[in-house]
């Protein structure tokens, strides 16, 4: 829904919201026994809560359309996801717990091989392991660049992300990537004259760089991309009037929820301790967001297995979840990771909202052919904000 | 979905994707029996194929939109029919396999009956019959205008196309059609300077046909309308990424899969050559469009059981659609045409999409009942290519 109609239509309440995020949540029957993940699983309180409870198929994104990480749960949050788009360098960024702010330009870069004649001779520089990567960026952050601020900082492998800090950088950027070998790294070109601005620090960077690299064996160049400003997003606590919380173990998603205005609380244990800090910090928010990542990773490793054990284990949270006493209790998935495909997909993945005001269906297992049939059919993931709102009692009436 | 969006996800792959529409293949039970022409049909192997696939309704167009037969492709082809609304007398052109090229605009033309004071008195002049009208467009061909190639080509009784070619020709042009007897032809008027040319050479033509044809005692005076240039569709083998081919008897669907950029391939006779030259130029092409015309043609007669003979006819011919060994095969319909309206209506789609990623549901019977209950629900039929995109792995994830 548009935002500002949401922010209008926001009242105040007392009530709680639990957005309990799933990742990869919606699977595929295996050809063997016709059962998903899901329904697979011995999930007996996702069951239960499933006959209390409205339960439906989000479309993540659109029809066909399958989502990284960021456009999935920026839908889960409200926004359209076609129209905020996170750039990848703010992703990589927020993805090591990097804390962006509104002058930053972040670049996801990768170290290379260079042969003889300076042109690229393997992308990824050979995969460089890890520590290398790090002594490497350790290196690059001797680099200055009078009238901005640099950060280098490692990920993994060849990886690493380059964030430029200084007033009104654009983001129109050109890669330095020239994407295939045989070619040399690129001169970075900017749109606009604010794009060119970083587009001229990128440079003198990669400049720099070449020289400080240039005894190394593997990682001896560096190729620069997904040039990102710092995304403006509207204020997740001033368009839904609600002090929320984001409770994930992995920084990608501490930091998307951050970029959307939520406050991020340590949790580094899994589950049980992000519930325990929702009960210590019950009064202080009205939204708690709990991220878990424990099927998705198993789906994208194509271990259906895991993935059903990922799904009990979960399932054996369910009654201290339950105990929260939350008016408004949603199980959802950012988008679906079925163990079969071993990656990310666009099916319309299973949802769950328990709250006072249910239309209860005749649902009684929580799976994707259950809840296809659900109350809330199949819809946009975007709507989930509007309709938790609308459960909530924290939303007014449109119109006379 | 935005045709740019989808140019930027699509990614090469070597799968294949066959469409099959089934014209007008919705249908509306009988009061007797309370079935409809797909309930009533024996379709052994489309019933197989549906408890393998996905299975849902499209929506053509809108909720209670009948569409014509080119909105209904359109969408099918992924372009929203609300924003590439093809004109008339472009729909006439390309239905009698009239080649048009960019410098074109076509209109669509009548024969009436004028009085002797010049009013209409039958706009379309007793339907006078397809060899008179021939021999009448013979006569217009004498019809010269400096500075503009002209075209008139006979339809069927008091139809006929004029299509003029002159570069930067508008489209804006009034019709010449009073729409009521008793009033004369009217001239035709341009709304801008490049439509005012245009109206300049229909008045021109009209004056002139008006001479050739005076002396006729029923089609002795002309109306022009629904003047449409050749429609800048984008081209759908650059949206997608596919190397597209159209199998189409009907010049109509042929002329429809042109404008859209795919490759129309002669097939005059039926199903079994349709699949015989898919099999020859298998290597050719990623995408291949297939049109079969009978469960329209029987709906529009208001011919159940005709309806449901063309049904059962084109079941007979999935095997070997099967064996094709298509990586995603769909059936599919622009429109209903249910028998007991006989005419085109308003009423979703059955559609049917089978992968090997599909979450196949526990439908069995392929008609409109069980495709409401199906996995992919009723939805845009403008999202069917973006799933065919998804299905056929030649979509990449959508942010990161």
């Amino acid at each position: 829904m548009d935002l500002e109609l949401a922010k209008r239509l926001a009242q105040p309440n007392t009530t709680k919201i639990v957005l309990c995020v799933l990742d990869g949540l919606g699977g595929l029957a295996r050809q063997e026994t016709l059962r998903s993940e899901l329904e697979r699983a011995d999930i007996p309180n996702l069951d239960r809560l499933t006959v209390r409870s409205e339960v439906g198929l989000t479309v993540p994104v659109g029809i066909g359309i399958t989502p990284g990480s960021g456009p999935g749960h920026l839908a889960l949050f409200g926004y359209d996801p076609y129209r905020f788009d996170i750039g990848r360098g703010v992703l990589e960024a927020v993805g090591i717990d990097f804390e962006l702010g509104p002058d930053d330009v972040a670049a996801r870069g990768n170290f290379c091989t260079l042969d003889a004649s300076g042109n690229v001779s393997d992308r990824r520089a050979g995969r460089v392991p890890t520590e290398v990567s790090a002594s490497l960026v350790e290196r690059l952050r001797s680099i200055t660049i009078p009238g901005a601020q640099l950060f280098v900082e490692p990920v993994r492998e060849h990886r690493f992300v380059l964030v430029l800090r200084a007033p009104g950088l654009g983001e129109a950027v050109s890669t330095t990537d020239p994407q295939k070998t045989g070619l040399p790294p690129l001169r970075a070109g900017g749109a606009d004259p604010a794009s060119e601005r970083t587009a001229a620090l990128v440079n003198e960077f990669s400049a720099q760089a070449a020289a400080l690299l240039a005894d190394q064996p593997q990682a001896n160049g560096l190729v620069l991309r997904g040039f990102a400003r710092y995304p403006d997003l509207p204020q997740f606590p001033e368009i839904w009037g609600l002090r929320a919380a984001a409770l994930a173990v992995y920084p990608m998603y501490r930091g998307l929820a951050r970029l959307a205005g939520m406050t991020a609380l340590a949790c580094p244990g899994g589950m049980e301790e992000q519930l325990a800090v929702i009960r210590q910090r019950w009064d202080d928010f009205d939204f708690f967001f709990v991220h878990y990542k424990k099927t998705d990773a198993a789906g994208e490793d194509g271990d259906f297995e895991r993935k059903t054990h990922a799904l009990e284990e979960f399932d054996a949270h369910v009654p201290e979840l339950l105990a929260l006493g939350a008016d408004v209790l949603m199980i959802a998935g950012d988008h679906s990771t079925p163990a079969l495909m071993a990656a990310h997909s666009w099916h319309p993945v299973p949802f769950l909202l328990r709250s006072s005001y249910c239309r209860e269906g005749h649902t009684v297992h929580f799976n994707e052919q259950e809840c296809l049939k659900g109350s809330l059919g199949t819809f946009p993931a975007v709507d989930v904000m509007p309709l938790a709102m609308a459960h909530a009692m924290r939303f007014q009436k449109y119109g006379a």
